[in-house]
């Protein structure tokens, strides 16, 4: 079983009624309930109001992916869990951020830039356009698949220059952007998935299921190390 | 003075009013045309039906930025040719691709894949994205550019992930594609710029040719060999 | 089953009796014993001489992986055949590109570059290092291994970046190398792993196997295509 | 002129006496004193001691190149300077990590990853080879060079992939290390150098000057922001 821990902010979802009609029970539960039905998956959840951001040593220690959803509340999170879950990475455990989660303290730990783009808020179509078709992620999408509305994001994305660059967006009222991108970093796995505005149902489509569920197979360690350590060695002895 | 050997079949130019209309003296022509008027550029122009497609050891030693637009005619060049030309550059001859050269046999070669997109001609236009603004082949750009009407082209473009994308292109018809390509490959310095249709006129078009004025500068040697060896060395004596 | 193609020129074994000792029946049916015992892999064999070098179509589009030791013989392989294996390769098949396979036309062909180094014969002993520890092609390996007697390759290695170098090779005469490197070409994974001269017993040694085995298990498509195509596309109507 | 600032946090020198007699003002003054004979280059020095360890925003806005070294205390550099400093390189500030800086925190944050590696302090000849000769920041050396003594530091070293790989370190005590490490992060240019020990005479060789004066010409930037941003930007209107 891979075991995946979901952690959302979950604050749009309380505040804003359109957000709330979309995801009733936040983001975190309506991704939790997809991939729940995976034989392979096991879920659990976690949010900004849960004690240690539900991100305590043992949750991390079991946690095989861990997919990240933050908007306004970034700052919040405290940088001691955002060094612990940046070094569960590094020992091996995979991670998924969603969408604004590109300026979670995590993500540009990670990155060590700044992750800005450009954006706008215009109800823009979107489409996303496989790069890379032999990669795992992008496994039983076609060509690409659209969105009727996403939140528009556009270059320059300050990223380092993706591992993999395997998907690309696709706007009809004219940006383009890096929309799926592969990284390794440490022993772990890292993707960054565009998709995902909180006002519109994305995550209710079938492609986006379908690519999270890809990312969760392909990000799940299979080398994973205790301790992260720079150790003294020895000579070698003839 | 950065030497620059601009290479087109110059087939359509030949045979098509509208091309012939765009460019009365051909591609190569055009861009040679733009490109000498740079104080610190000088420029010859080589075609097909030059004897050794005008590419001879002596003009390859001297130039230093080799441009190449080519379509129809790919495989006319002959093997020698081009095995001629990608020893130049991997001895340090930077080299820039034009549009349809992605399927010429010099950038397959320098590739290693087949290069393969999809593409269609309806007309599109095309907004030009800088995803990478520090890069100096970009520089002067805005935040993107347009073309009218442009070939449209669309991914998968199958290369290997450049080592640098610098530029990526937006057609209203609903295509992305990575528009800007940088790669090392032995000594020299290879960039792909995706615009460029005969039946356009793309070359006639300011942030074009700043794109390419920017890429020789870019792309000239600054480390060249004679000789590309695979040399059987001593051990070296304590 | 993985249906690996272990390719030899079978040329060395024949005329020289040192080489003749350590592989009797050449490097390929030494490779392909050890491989041809564990449960998921099944091999072939093909050789120089073989008709069509044994890579006809049928047998390429049967091939998982394809394996690759050559030397003096290089020249000898049709560019026919050349063409048909990296066209199989950008389909989908995995490569494993062995020792002086560096120099293969194949190997070149995928690299886009000369594929040159420097190298002296000399007795050394090899350490070869593990870089990234996480990489499924060293799973099962220590810190390092130890080959007694190697063939020394040293640096510049001409071949453009790899996408991850995960061993690298250290020589008691005091060179350093680029041992394993990992790529991706088309939809194929390509690897190149450096020990192995014909006159020291290599392939007998079980950490070189191990790397090997692994590497056909990692090379292995997960995604092929039938056909290398540039499709001409239509509008895709709203 | 480029102007360099040479941080160093300052300690080994005034406590430890083989240290204090190798840089009798101090590493910093060591490097700016060969740095200070070119006459493209202006430098200043900064240390732990300075008020706001003497990076202040003033000083950083004026510096084209930091370079740095550290090691008994990274954890005494302030996060605030750490991330005044990060903002300027991705802002185009060019950086160059010296040594044990593969530990200072900023190393780590543009890094995103522990950048733990293997070491062990037994006086071994360091050979640091060159693998891409092509490359602006090694430009001048030979094949080699050689470092009569060094601090050895081996493989893996827990860094993201690099960019390009131009400087690879054989020790004669068995162990390889990626010497020369380029990254591009943000708009600013990072360059990791192994070399530099503070209890032998590293920085008075003058093929590790050659390489860190090298380094600073390649790192300057070329293109420069004032402020980073995520705009939020309108519809392009047609």
């Amino acid at each position: 079983m891979i075991r995946v821990t979901v952690w959302n902010e979950f604050v749009h979802e309380k505040k804003d009624e359109r957000v709330k009609e979309i995801y009733p029970d936040g983001i975190h539960n309506a991704i939790a309930a997809f991939l729940g039905k995976e034989e392979d998956i096991e879920v659990r959840v976690a949010t900004l109001d849960d004690e240690e951001c539900g991100l305590t040593e043992e949750v991390l220690r079991n946690t095989d992916v861990l997919i990240w959803w933050g908007h306004m509340a970034h700052s919040k999170v405290p940088d001691e869990i955002v060094e612990r879950a940046q070094a569960e990475i590094l020992k091996g455990m995979g991670a998924i951020f969603l969408h604004s989660a590109h300026h979670s303290k995590l993500f540009r730990r990670l990155m060590g830039t700044t992750a800005n783009l450009t954006w706008r808020e215009d109800g823009d179509k979107e489409r996303v356009w496989v790069s890379k078709p032999s990669h795992p992620i992008v496994r039983g999408l076609g060509r690409y698949f659209e969105l009727e509305h996403e939140e528009t994001y556009g270059e320059p994305f300050d990223i380092p220059e993706p591992d993999e660059l395997i998907l690309m967006g696709w706007y009809n009222g004219g940006e383009v952007f890096r929309s799926g991108c592969c990284y390794k970093r440490g022993n772990g796995k890292v993707f960054y998935f565009q998709p995902g505005h909180e006002t519109v149902p994305t995550y209710h489509n079938e492609s986006v299921q379908l690519v999270i569920k890809n990312a969760v197979r392909w990000a799940k360690p299979d080398y994973r190390v205790e301790e992260l350590v720079c150790p003294h060695v020895k000579k070698i002895e003839e």
